[in-house]
Order: structure tokens, then sequence, then C-alpha cells
């Protein structure tokens, strides 16, 4: 129970949870987030008592409601709540659960259902700060993604897949590598991957399986943005190991370079390093001039 | 909001729901069911105030509970909940979820998990009479069912593409089939599929994919009991279509013939009878002597 005492929503000046809108920490056990994973997920970075990439993560939360047929709760709402659990906050994880509500029993979606909104503020994670700046050890998970294009793209709440891969190991590694049935690179656990070959940046495309991040989306444009030639495409495993660079993002930990995936070791190259700069800007972290400028 | 109310958990002497024992229907939002549908399920039938199958119903958990390294709860506990809320009740439902309990943020479960038993009790459904005399009227559904050989055959909390398919259609259909990414037969959105040709008995395998029902597996048994040749193989929809006779299972409706599928029709043929007989006898619905003896 260590990691449930310390990574549970901080207690603070009002409370560290709002279920719509009022201070809760119980749902219940109606709702189809309890009963079928029925929703969908968004985890934001807090720096300065705001949100950050709020546009990005609003644009893929309206997606999954579009897809799975939930009404997407008004910005203002959402944004107030976020914000008077961010107040006074320099450091810290809000993460946001949009459920289809309550139902009897059975699969089919109530003809009228009003949604659930989970907001919980939670404190920022302790990673090692060299995980960025020297990069990280990698490993190969068993478990792996579904193919389903039904899904593919969206951040909902059916994850036992990622509960699945992660329980594989403990703390000698900081993340593991999912593929699909046919043997494709999908997706971190908990991150999106990508690589660089002869310069080209590369992640895996999405259209089947994943989660399309946030941070993978702000990173792809500011590659552009930078003129580097930037490819969405299938990719193998041992095509993965043979890369230049390999990194890691999510909305938390930003951009972590690839030291060791499997048997290989990786140099935290001149791509990462650069792309690195454009995260940890988009995440408050980086003020100073250009490393490369 | 209509099936809410009309299919709410039952009031009742004593309370509708149980979570670890004790009256409540709330739980935290901490729980990895709300967080990441991180735990399993079943639905028992009721009658005359006892659970039926629940002998297969606790195998079935207990083979999810090893798959997902949950501690099974003991037997007695979970019947003792499971008896108190079935007391003098007729006809009902009963829904017991596992969950892994609550944890922080992140996929890795916590080291020492206390798991949350929700149990619950429910009006028996309003199912027309006839389907089972009559058989019923089935679709194909367009969201397929994904192939995942590490949650294959268990019965776990994300349900999301049995929720989408089943949003395909209103009340014209008693079931839509689903298929996995590769064309093959999985399962009905809330049931399992049998057919019939040239008096072998065929279900889909279920290796890959899908929920292995507590009905199929009696069924199965029984039909090898009778002598019948049964056979668990791959099947695409164009076989299926083209088999003498389909009909569902699960542990509720008990078995259902198909009538019609896509564009084809069907009779109640003799297998399907035969088994209907030995489901309904142990649904507790049938006390008079073999139909065909």
């Amino acid at each position: 129970m260590t990691e449930t005492t310390r990574n549970a929503p901080m207690p603070g000046p009002g409370a560290g949870t709002l279920v719509n809108g009022l201070a809760a920490d119980r749902i219940s056990v109606l709702d189809r987030a309890v009963q079928y994973g029925d929703g969908l997920f968004e985890t934001l970075a807090v720096h300065a008592g705001r949100p950050l990439l709020w546009e990005r993560h609003m644009e893929r939360l309206r997606g999954g409601c579009l897809h799975l047929g939930l009404d997407m709760p008004e910005d203002r709402v959402l944004r107030a709540e976020v914000d008077s659990l961010c107040h006074g906050r320099e450091r810290a994880v809000i993460k946001i659960i949009l459920t289809r509500g309550c139902s009897g029993r059975g699969y089919a979606p109530p003809d009228a259902p009003l949604p659930t909104r989970v907001v919980s503020a939670w404190p920022w994670p302790d990673y090692p700060a060299y995980n960025a700046r020297l990069g990280v050890a990698v490993r190969w998970c068993r478990t792996p993604v579904s193919i389903n294009l039904a899904l593919a793209g969206i951040k909902h709440l059916n994850r036992l897949e990622q509960v699945l891969a992660r329980a594989e190991w403990g703390g000698e590694f900081a993340e593991g590598l999912m593929r699909d049935p046919d043997g494709y690179v999908v997706e971190g656990t908990m991150s999106n991957v990508f690589a660089v070959t002869a310069g080209v940046l590369i992640t895996p495309e999405l259209s089947r399986s994943g989660v399309a991040g946030v941070m993978r989306a702000e990173v792809m444009a500011a590659a552009r943005h930078l003129g580097m030639r930037c490819e969405e495409r299938w990719i193998t495993a041992s095509e993965l190991e043979k890369m230049d660079e390999i990194f890691l993002t999510n909305s938390i930990i930003g951009l972590w370079p690839v030291r060791s995936l499997a048997d290989k070791c990786y140099a935290v190259g001149a791509v990462t390093k650069t792309l690195q700069w454009v995260v940890r800007e988009a995440l408050g972290l980086e003020t100073e001039s250009h490393p490369i400028a």
C-alpha cells in the first residue's frame, strides 16, 4: 500500500478530487466506468497553477467523445474545475476521467446518459531528473496490445493490457515497449515511442492500436515546424532496435531518451536533444536559449 | 434514464449491493476498476433463492484471478454475500465484480492490493418468453472484438468493444454477433454462439478473443455427455450463415435459437431443442421429462 499512500490524490485547500464539480472521492458502483470501463481519460501536467497543453488534451478528449458517443463537457466547465484544483500548485498532475455515467445492467448505452466527470489532482511524480538527461533503460513487454480499429488512438478506460504489461517488471526498467499480435511496435505502457534513422523521425502508426499521445502530437508538430522529415509507419521490434536514436514521450515525463533496449545501447543523439528542448519548453521546464542555437 | 430506473439493483430487505460485504452503493474513484477496468465480473442466475451454476462461475472467476494476478476471495465469503442477496428471491440476477482495489496513479499494480468485491442483485430481465421457443433475430456487428492472447477467454472489466457493438442497433435485434479483425466469428455481445452442421456441434475457438461462457461450458459438457460430436474451431461469418442450426447461450438467457441472421432464416432444429432442455434444467426452468425421451 506504499504506492497508494505516496500517490494518493493531494490533500490541500479544498478537496483533491471533484466528481461532477463537487468535492467527493466516491462514485456509484452503477457507473459504467466501474461496470465496463466505458469512458475516457486525460492526464495533464500542471505548472505554476496552470494545466499545460490544454487545447491538445481537449482536442483528444473531444475526439474520444465523438468516437464513443459521449457528450463532451463544456470547455469552460471542465477548465474551471481543473483550475480550481491547479490553483496554488507549482507542479502537479491533473487526471480527468469522463464516463458514460450510470445505467442498468447490460451493454446497451442508456438513452439519455448523464456523463460523470472525475477531476483529481495528484503529486508530481518523483522520476529521477537524470532520466531526461542520460536516458532510460527500456525492455520489451510480452503482453501484446490489441488490434482494434474501433478503439485505436483514443485514451479510453480499458487499460488491462497496460496493467498486465506493466506488471511484467519492477523498478529495473523505466518503461516497457508493447507490440501488436503481428509484431509491430505500438507504444510504451505509458508513453509513445519515437526513433531516428538517417535523420528521419519515425513513430509507429496508430490506426489499429495504441493511444495517440498529446506529447506525441506536440513533438511531431515541432519536428515538422523545424523542417525534419517525420513519418508515422509500421515498424517491427528488430527494425526499431537498429535505429540511431530512440526516445519516449508523454505529457508528464516530457521526453526521455532511451539509453538501452534489450541488449542494445543508444547515445542521446542530436535530434533527440533538439526535440527535448521543444518538449521542455511545452512543459515550462526550459526558459534558456535553444541548446543548439 | 428509463433503463436505469428499470434495471437498477433491487431494493429489498437489506441492501441490493454489498461492497466488501457491507451495504453500499459507491466505491472509491481510486479503485482500479474505475481507473483502468482492472478487474473481473460474473453474472449469475438466481432461482428459488439460490445462485445457479455456482461451481462453474467460481471456476471461471478463479481462472481470471490467476490470469490477472488477483487474490480469489474465499468461496465461503463470496457465497455468504451472494446468498444474503439471493435470499427470498424467486428469480433474480447476481452480478459479482472483483477489482484489484485502490492504488496510486500508474498502471503498476500495488505491491499488496486489497481487492474490492461488489456483489449486487438485479431484477430478472423481462426478455420475451418466445425468444427461447421461436428463436431470435440476430445481426452482424461492425465493431470487431480484439485479438489478445493475454485476455482471451476471461470475463474482465474491459468491455468497451461490447458497448460499442451493442450501440450499433436498438431493439430490432435480440443480439449482434462479433468477429475478430481477421473475420472469424467470436461471440455475441452478451452471449456465446453455437452452430450445428451435419449433426456436429460447433462453437468458435476462444484462444485469441472472447469470453468463455459458463453456459457455453455447460452446453459443451452436456453435448459430449449425450454423445454428440462437439468442436471448438475457427469459423468465418459466411461459414456460420450456411449452418443448419444456430443458437446463443449465456447464464441468464439460457439458450436462444437463432431464427434469422443477416438475410438467412433458420428452423429450431433437433440438436438445439435437445440442448435447450439441458440448459433449462440447469436454470431450474424445466422439471418435466425429456422432450425427446
